[in-house]
């Protein structure tokens, strides 16, 4: 192999890519990065076995060729080099690179012993804008459980449905559920057309790890790209067990999760007897606050009162005292006492982006609903403690 | 005690005085703050025995008292409070907090347990531009070496000249010295005048604790607060074994290390040989770009060569590769090799703010002496390792 291509390029790609690298100690080439020429491009490749990353460096290619080499050393030795001219060169399972008057060895590992990231060569299934893909992501991927016990929750959910698209994510104490409408969408395959040839042929449900889509969200979350465009587009490429998300000058596998996602929607209420619209960063502040009083338990309590029109947060706590806050809303419904771990509260109102949001809920003892005013898109909902 | 202040002074208050503050499970008083009205001000305090800090917030007192309270409980609730006027009352213990529509009763301890921050009444023995200070004891601070086995070389060494002041820490590995220079100082006591009525009679040669200098860079750098002017000045006073920064909003006090500074300037060489001039930043680079390649030793070597007027800086380790920089220099004297820990270098390095540095030395077994260029105040000193 013999390339030379610009640092700023390289250094980019390296960011994307060399993330998902931990610190691998049974399998070496895991800590590795892939350098191979392809198409006239350089490919840089990682992977973690659960999900793989590529992406294309633009070049001048010499002599094709590939080699597998530390990613961080890699990455901490171009990240110090001035913005020139950078060749890379192998010899004898070395990578020699030179840049101006800055000259390395490294010792690196056989392409062939790198682990295959699955092509997926199926059309696509969605294409979606990368700020509306990565927003909605952002939205609902911390609710997922952390835990493995029940792998099914550990994931982001993702159904396909004739006109929209749903992204849901739970640990059983709290879910949030994000939609996509269909003018959101760039395109969908057949599927939001014609369901007869498209989706029906197709998983209309499917989880993905979470680890996929935080790594997702911030590829996408990176700007000004090797080329990526202010309005990128992604499109969403199934086959088999896998998913592919192509951004063209990247590209994000992963496995899916196997197993069947809770029926969440039948405990989202359709009805909200009780319903209070108040200022979201007052909400915020008034918890804030709360929970510094809220002890070991982080139980917080929100009294709704209708007929003074104001929500009244408190916490109590023998060792250290307790807290009370008034805070204005406009309410509908009867009065009502209800407990939350106040973090969950808070995980929720910092995913929702209005300046007013609504609580609604039945009874101090059914989940709470939390959505922004004005956006039927996103929901947060909260099971309280029973007191 | 009832006082009425503002969010912002009391905020700004707790920010300067809770940061020294940990978790004392033996002695639990040592988490709380002292609130106590002094003046018709409202007097802030805390201390971990070795450092004491006082600061002063403007108030209205409507009834004189004082209490302890858990200081990072008290600076949580008055962090999330809006801007505005902030009721203090105390009652059995309890701290009673109000502030619009958020109530807080905080569980207090008696503030007559509170230990004694000492009170130095002494005339100042030096009045200095905080800004100055702030920048010769970031300069120094962290060169102190960590471990208490030497207390003498834990702390900051200070020594007040005729005309000058020095400011040292080693931690017998790489040295740096800084001096403030008589047109540096707003005033010292006699000191700088006459040392037969002033300075003869007072210590010439302190060490303060390196946490100490740590926390007074920190409350120094902090701006606009409780009134400190654009040139605020400190008034240094000695008193027993104890030091007192005086801010004026606020002071530091605290304890200074017993025991003899090591003679420091002996080991300084007075005649360089060889000495090297260049750019700071792409030795910096350099050393970094090294770094990747010195294994678990930390070893990197620079070669001097002065007939082709440059420094190449070099790594080599067997499981990971080579490299080999090369930086432009002006250099007189003989070529030399010399080997280095490459942090003890980037330390000095980034305490320095000259676009150029000299490096000089006089063989590979002598100390190697770091010098901003067209600045003689400060000066950093590493022993080589010995090849």
């Amino acid at each position: 192999m013999q390339i030379i291509c610009l640092q700023e390029n390289l250094k980019q790609a390296l960011n994307i890519t060399e993330r998902i690298i931990g610190k691998n100690l049974t399998l070496p080439i895991l800590n590795n990065l892939l350098l191979a020429t392809e198409n006239n491009r350089l490919r840089i490749s990682s992977t973690n076995l659960e999900i793989g990353i590529n992406c294309w460096v633009p070049g001048k290619i010499e002599k094709d060729g590939s080699i597998t080499v530390p990613a961080k050393l890699l990455s901490g030795f171009i990240g110090n080099l001035p913005n020139k001219k950078i060749e890379l060169k192998t010899k004898d399972s070395q990578l020699y690179l030179g840049c101006e008057n800055f000259k390395a060895v490294l010792r690196g590992i056989d392409a062939k012993d790198f682990p295959i990231i699955p092509k997926i060569k199926n059309s696509p299934l969605i294409k979606i804008k990368s700020e509306v893909l990565k927003t909605a992501l952002a939205q609902v991927a911390e609710m997922a459980a952390i835990s493995e016990v029940r792998p099914e929750i550990s994931g982001v959910f993702v159904k396909i449905e004739k006109d929209l698209i749903k992204f849901a994510a739970t640990d059983s104490f709290r879910l949030a559920e994000k939609i996509i409408y269909q003018n959101k969408l760039v395109s969908a395959r057949a599927g939001l057309v014609s369901a007869k040839d498209g989706l029906e042929s197709l998983n209309h449900s499917l989880i993905i790890p979470q680890r996929t889509i935080l790594e997702l969200v911030r590829i996408l979350g990176e700007k000004d790209l090797l080329g990526a465009k202010e309005d990128q587009e992604v499109e969403v490429i199934l086959g088999g067990n896998q998913i592919l998300f192509d951004l063209g000058y990247s590209q994000v596998v992963s496995r899916l999760i196997e197993g069947q996602y809770p029926d969440y929607q039948q405990i989202i209420p359709k009805n909200l007897e009780i319903q209070a619209t108040l200022n979201r960063n007052e909400l915020i502040n008034g918890i804030k606050i709360a929970s510094l009083f809220s002890g070991k338990v982080n139980n917080i309590k929100l009294s709704i009162q209708p007929k003074k029109s104001l929500i009244e947060i408190s916490a109590k706590d023998t060792d250290i005292g307790e807290n009370k806050s008034q805070l204005n809303a406009k309410i509908e419904g009867k009065e009502v006492e209800i407990t939350f771990n106040y973090r969950y509260l808070l995980d929720g109102l910092n995913n929702i982006f209005s300046d007013k949001v609504i609580l609604g809920l039945n009874s101090a003892s059914n989940p709470v609903v939390i959505k922004p005013v004005g956006d039927t898109s996103y929901t947060y909902l909260v099971m309280p403690i029973k007191a």
